[in-house]
């Protein structure tokens, strides 16, 4: 009860800094780890302001998810500038998507990691969210595909597919850059590009990889057809 | 006590259907809502005799995870046929990877969705298979710039960040086309093929996406410059 006496600033300020204490906590800790004993030290209040604050440890953590995952689909918004040619979109979309991983390793630890490795309502509140970047990146190459001023065959199943494929890329690069020292989010957006857009280019401009012919007809959605190579010209 | 004298066929015969048993009932229900009681029915063995046989709950999980990514790595290394041309190589490694997800939904759910969202332990685990199968993608794509026939001028590093991107994308795809009626895996298999092998034939070939110069040089590991495109012929 003393510690609502502590309280000499507006709530709302409060509860970011047990927010950016919790984040880091657990982040670097890990769910299970991290006390909220700690959590209310490294954010300078007492324990019973936090419960007062925040509720609970669950309670934390999934409004530490809520802010992260909001920050980081703004911050991937905000990073692909409509208007851009299709491939410039998706580079500064990435670049920004790289730069706040970067800046945020603890968010995105818990994002990515936490928030999936601790029970099936932190990782559906994620799984929400991602759902939403994937869609996002839907869109993007949807529209990369109308730039492409050509009809690409792209079955909606296939783009579906293609944005799954990126964001997962996306993801596990994060992963790997934010544990690799000295790789900087320039760099593993450049990585992704080339290994990337190259790809989705070709496709765009109707150059498809085709599977060899030695296991049967691939049918439906990809529309692929046997053989190595097909460009279309 | 009386389990045990259930016992009628070979130990190592029962403890296959236990952990079948277990597959089935963590994959599609959860670890957490999964119980021995229904493991130990579907079995059909005594609950006290899965206890005898596999210890606890976390055993008996952490045993499906081990026998679950050992099969999955074993179908990719036997997928990926070295002496192919390097395309070939991937697309039979991806075609060997989405079939065996598609047939093992539920050790691929127990893989990728519930190793990681059960505690630190179990997610360590699967961090490890997964390290694996990234150094033999690594080798994957040496082989491949070898095969080129000249010097792709692909630092270590970014051989990295492309497994990784690799292995990210694959592991997406596989969670959507398992969510997605009517994908085949070698629809997957030739959409990240789409995605994936343009751009990084591409980079065999030394065509290298490179970002615009609108935000400073690009240090170290990529290597890449400044501009759209940069074919080095």
């Amino acid at each position: 009860m003393g510690a609502v006496k502590t309280k000499r600033m507006p709530r709302a300020v409060r509860e970011q800094q047990m927010l950016d204490a919790a984040v880091r906590t657990f982040g670097q800790r890990g769910y299970m780890a991290a006390s909220m004993d700690e959590i209310a030290e490294l954010a300078g209040v007492s324990k019973p302001l936090v419960y007062l604050y925040l509720n609970s440890k669950e309670d934390l953590f999934t409004a530490c998810i809520r802010r992260e995952g909001t920050a980081l689909t703004e911050a991937v918004r905000a990073g692909a500038r409509p208007g851009l040619p299709a491939d410039r979109q998706l580079w500064s979309g990435l670049t920004a998507f790289f730069t706040h991983t970067a800046r945020h390793p603890d968010g995105w630890a818990v994002l990515h990691l936490q928030a999936r490795t601790h029970g099936e309502v932190f990782a559906a509140e994620v799984a929400a969210m991602r759902a939403e970047i994937v869609a996002f990146v839907t869109q993007l190459i949807l529209a990369a595909a109308r730039d492409a001023h050509r009809d690409p065959d792209l079955p909606e199943r296939e783009v579906s597919g293609l944005a799954e494929a990126l964001v997962g890329a996306a993801e596990s690069l994060a992963d790997w850059a934010n544990a690799t020292p000295g790789v900087t989010a320039r760099q593993s957006a450049a990585t992704l590009m080339n290994f990337a857009w190259a790809g989705l280019g070709d496709l765009m401009a109707g150059r498809r990889w085709t599977p060899p012919d030695d296991s049967g007809p691939i049918t439906g959605a990809t529309g692929a057809q046997t053989g190595r190579t097909s460009p279309v010209t």
